[in-house]
């Protein structure tokens, strides 16, 4: 079974990566580029065949340790 | 209109990032994760009216900034 979890930074949290990428896009021309927010997105094999609990285990792996929770928020699903 | 751009590893190419989430989240407790990809995902904020134009020009960014093609796969969702 594969998840994945996309993980972004909650509205609101400053994300100086995304203004990095859309200096960076505008320096190469591309205008038009209002917003830039970037996350993580993590694809996780799974030996479980239960999807229910396959999704509440990734859910407990996104708490303790995919995301940081305090600035940034999650989803998760099972592919 | 808002764009959604998903880079990832290519199949193949060592995922160093992928292997140390995969050892944590052993160490966690978490059994049966028998692999991990990490990748990035991009959201932009575009202000452009023409969903065809939009994806071309999401694209060139991939080809020029967002990706390294050589070792890295994109998506391009326009949502």
């Amino acid at each position: 079974m594969k998840a994945r979890v996309t993980v972004m930074l909650k509205t609101g949290v400053l994300d100086p990566q995304g203004e990095a990428v859309r200096h960076a896009l505008g320096t190469l021309g591309f205008s038009g580029v209002t917003g830039v927010r970037q996350g993580k997105v993590i694809e996780l094999d799974l030996d479980a065949s239960d999807r229910a609990k396959a999704e509440a285990d990734v859910k407990a792996m996104c708490e303790k340790l995919l995301a940081n929770t305090v600035i940034e928020s999650y989803r998760v699903e099972i592919l």
